[in-house]
């Protein structure tokens, strides 16, 4: 195991019913909020009401932005800047899903700072302030932003989709009240399970050694997502599921699964360049990518992978390891399939032709030597290939 | 799965050598700091010189006071309090186990409060200050403090052993560094490890409903506890074992595994009085009082015994759950005699005749309406029995 510093800052509210209490939860912790979400869905479903009856009670002044797209977009964010600036603004809640949280912490890291916002995802900039607190009522359990320190936006502009991190970006507030999620079409629990269990695979698929602690956490928790989603592909209004795969949610992407592990984030930086390109949902570009990644590297690290078989997919252990690790591969192909999640690219609706090259380049770019870590590392060329084994 | 809201607000840093940065680490927090410790083995070892060299390096001035004893004692707290009061100290730094830690912890309480330090822990006294920041170099991974919100202090003159949570106390600041274990005597690693595993026992033998992810963590812990301890049996000297354990330690405590679900703490309750009145190491007492309330509670709850039974202990699933319940009991005690812990009240050195009715009345005195909780609410005579059981 590597050294590493843990620190989380987000005091974590999570049951039934929580998400009223956000007036009481930020009284005396702001002048002015600035209220961001999504589309019309918190306007339907009466959670904007609730939000803005408790901050109302509480005398929390707020002004608002609406708008967020899935992949935001920093055109957005510019516009989050600028209203959040000539407001006075101090302190941002974001209701939605990992998008609109992104956007949110977008805006507060650029509020504080002078240049320009996309300049800190290209890191053509360094950050020298601090950024605004987040607070969140999460609507989707998919990305983790909810207690990750990171964002990641869009640049229509550029094709570019990029991330970016801070400690400080840790929401100070998150609330998660799994009986907002008993609505969601089950193509959206589909993809956030999709996302959850990529966020462990990140992690856990590497070459560091002396991790069992992580390992055994991580195998639980990827368990845990795969039987909740199952559960809810066929009750989504079961509550209690919606509770377990929410919270799994959280776990999978605050990092504690990651802790002194080296980390991979090669399937996220190749599904990057398919929703930047091609603006697919990511729990489905993802889902279509990692089979084939898997088949790509397995071979540079068995072990792990027979290990992940055993653990998580329930294949037999056996000394024929080859056989264990591809049919673990072959039971989340398979798992994937009965979520209802696109196998190949054709199903995500890119065509044959599309500009795999420069997908594997733009992957690559935003890695230290243009090499993508994980098991097996890959450069342009075998990130083209993963890209063509998906067709 | 119940609500529940989480805080943690450690700074956690682990690694070989970081202890070394704990001057860097504190610069610009503290303008005088305590610095706590137990007996002599910090000096023998060269951490105190270590870290005495660092504070001096970074300019940060300290008093000291050390001879912290197990089951820390509220007298040398008291002298703690007064000394901080006199040198204006508004920083302890801990340099120990979970004794040190705690006695640290409740100096820190005590600074700011104006009443007697003891009456925090009876419950007579209610604290209305904020407790001084503790940080913490650990040298015995077991009791989970570096991360908890806890203290627990015994007072020999009225033999109680109480504890005492406030969120402000989980330390600031935490260091763990795995080299630091490596010259423990077996019996600590063993005493150790049987603690870690009965802080994830109190939290996982419960009858809240709903909680697959933390089911699943927690089992995950136990086994990384069981299996780490058992390789440092026979390899004292592996540091990647250690650092495996102390990180399963912390997380054993920090309370994600107990997050939503009731929790019971009866064990600990149990084990407080053999502690406060025998003064018998605190991982002992719990290796000799688990299986036997284990046997007397099991029954209220078959579902968890046997789901722990085959998940933790290995015990192979069948539909003869009574028969997996004992393999999984009988495998415990096995596992705790292969640490070569005690198995019997006799091998604790406490005699048959020993007062266990007045243990029984003091455990359940601490809790509300006299009973401990758990799968099976136990009363005196109840928790009597579980005593006798152990003879």
């Amino acid at each position: 195991m590597d050294s590493f510093s843990y620190y989380n800052q987000t005091r974590y509210v999570f049951g039934h019913g929580e998400y009223r209490n956000i007036g009481n939860l930020l009284k005396g912790k702001t002048e002015k909020l600035l209220l961001h979400y999504g589309g019309g869905s918190i306007k339907r479903s009466g959670l904007y009401e609730s939000v803005v009856n408790a901050l109302t009670t509480a005398g929390i002044s707020f002004v608002e932005l609406g708008g967020v797209k899935p992949n935001p977009e920093i055109d957005l964010v510019r516009q989050g800047v600028a209203l959040c600036r000539e407001e006075g603004v101090d302190y941002i809640l974001a209701v939605g899903g990992g998008s609109v949280i992104d956007s949110a912490k977008a805006i507060a890291l650029s509020v504080t700072h002078e240049g320009d916002v996309w300049k800190l995802y290209t890191k053509e900039e360094t950050l020298q302030t601090t950024p605004l607190p987040v607070a969140t009522i999460l609507t989707l359990p998919a990305a983790g932003s909810e207690n990750s320190p990171n964002t990641v936006i869009s640049d229509r502009a550029s094709n570019r989709k990029l991330g970016y991190g801070h400690e400080q970006l840790r929401p100070a507030l998150s609330i998660v009240s799994p009986e907002l999620f008993l609505t969601l079409p089950p193509e959206q629990m589909a993809y956030g399970a999709c996302d959850m269990l990529c966020h462990i695979f990140e992690r856990y698929f590497t070459n560091t050694q002396g991790t069992e602690l992580t390992d055994a956490l991580s195998e639980a928790t990827m368990r845990t997502i795969m039987q909740q989603a199952s559960i809810l592909r066929n009750e989504p209004q079961n509550e209690a599921a919606w509770a377990q795969l929410a919270f799994s949610g959280t776990i999978a992407h605050n990092n504690i699964l990651g802790l002194g592990r080296e980390q991979s984030w090669t399937c996220h930086a190749l599904e990057h360049e398919l929703s930047a390109v091609y603006d697919v949902p990511h729990g489905a570009g993802l889902a279509v990518l990692v089979p084939a990644y898997f088949d790509a590297v397995w071979q540079a690290n068995p072990g792990i992978f027979a290990q992940w078989a055993v653990n998580v997919m329930g294949v037999a252990a056996s000394r024929d390891t080859e056989r264990v690790v591809k049919e673990g591969i072959m039971r989340l192909r398979a798992w994937y399939k009965s979520l209802g999640l696109p196998q190949t690219m054709e199903e995500l609706g890119i065509p044959r032709d599309a500009d795999f090259k420069a997908m594997a380049e733009g992957a690559c770019s935003v890695r230290p030597g243009g090499l993508l870590p994980g098991v097996r590392v890959l450069d342009v060329t075998s990130a083209e290939e993963v890209y063509k084994n998906c067709l």
